[in-house]
């Protein structure tokens, strides 16, 4: 951040008097731009024993499989974004169900929520963010090609859950440990 | 938003090539200002069968009593900023053990994650933005002088919960039905 989105003036990097962290803030009308985290908001689509993923037709990680997700929308609630961003990436409408696991990822400052969510029957088509969709039984899961760790861990808490035959609701965060290996862990509340 | 942050041109409001809602794009460099809700992270701090109040020194609400919450910073688990805001407002230190309640409140674009939070003393300390704090038995809530629906459904779900002698985590909608009565409806997911 450059400019004051308010009045274009530029802006300096400062503690702001009252606070305790640096903010951009305005150096003409002293406007504070904070910035915050960003909610991620996707589903786990259910039919019958299997549930549907998508290829990656955009970076990051391009190529590689993940469940329907993307950043929440203003004047909508988390669940309807996430049977949105289902719809726009899988092509399939759903009804979300559940709540079913949140992640904080603060390396990258997002949270993730995502729900269970049943098909009501087995449509679905790639969207312009998707090379690939598909219904993956759990023992067809592509475990190596999954494109985020959050997947990965939400995807076998779901496996989990489903063979006690009881969902529950899962919190918890995803710390990056190391860039060189890429290495991660998860800490669940 | 009537500025780039980014070269300090002006913004036109339109909706961008392969997008779907208006977004403030820059005439200049063209970089789109992506705008998303924000976290709210708070605790429901518990002392023996007492949980901690705080009545509010700013506005909205001025002198109106809610649980200890505040915005999610960058860098920081929704535990982490939970934890943070309760020792800011409520000068107290608390260890968070379960997450409770998430809501979407989609008229100001907000998300509230609320958090069970044990206080390890009975220590706590009006921050800067406290009138007030205090430990409250459920028969002396002050159900009456609540700053937000969201703390009033909050605390019902906490109590009824625990007379269950089960805590459960939910998640529903606070949707405004209307600003003249001010009203509003629960949705649970």
């Amino acid at each position: 951040m450059n400019y004051c989105s308010q009045c274009g003036e530029g802006v300096n990097f400062i503690v702001p008097d009252g606070d305790n962290r640096a903010r951009h803030v305005c150096s003409a009308c002293g406007y504070i731009h904070y910035e915050n985290p960003k909610m991620v908001v996707g589903c786990i689509p259910e039919w019958e024993d299997k549930i549907l993923l998508c290829r990656r037709a955009i970076e990051p990680r391009y190529g590689l499989w993940t469940l329907p997700a993307g950043f929440m929308e203003n004047e909508e609630t988390s669940a309807e974004g996430a049977s949105r961003e289902t719809l726009e990436e899988a092509g399939a409408h759903v009804e979300v169900s559940q709540l079913f696991a949140m992640f904080s990822l603060p390396h990258i400052n997002q949270i993730y929520l995502m729900y269970r969510a049943s098909m009501p029957d087995a449509s679905f088509a790639a969207g312009t963010e998707s090379l690939d969709v598909g219904l993956y039984e759990e023992k067809d899961i592509p475990w190596e090609e999954l494109a985020f760790p959050v997947v990965n861990e939400t995807l076998k808490l779901y496996f989990s859950d489903r063979q006690t035959g009881e969902f529950r609701v899962h919190s918890g965060d995803i710390i990056k440990e190391s860039s060189e290996p890429l290495r991660y862990r998860v800490e669940h509340l």
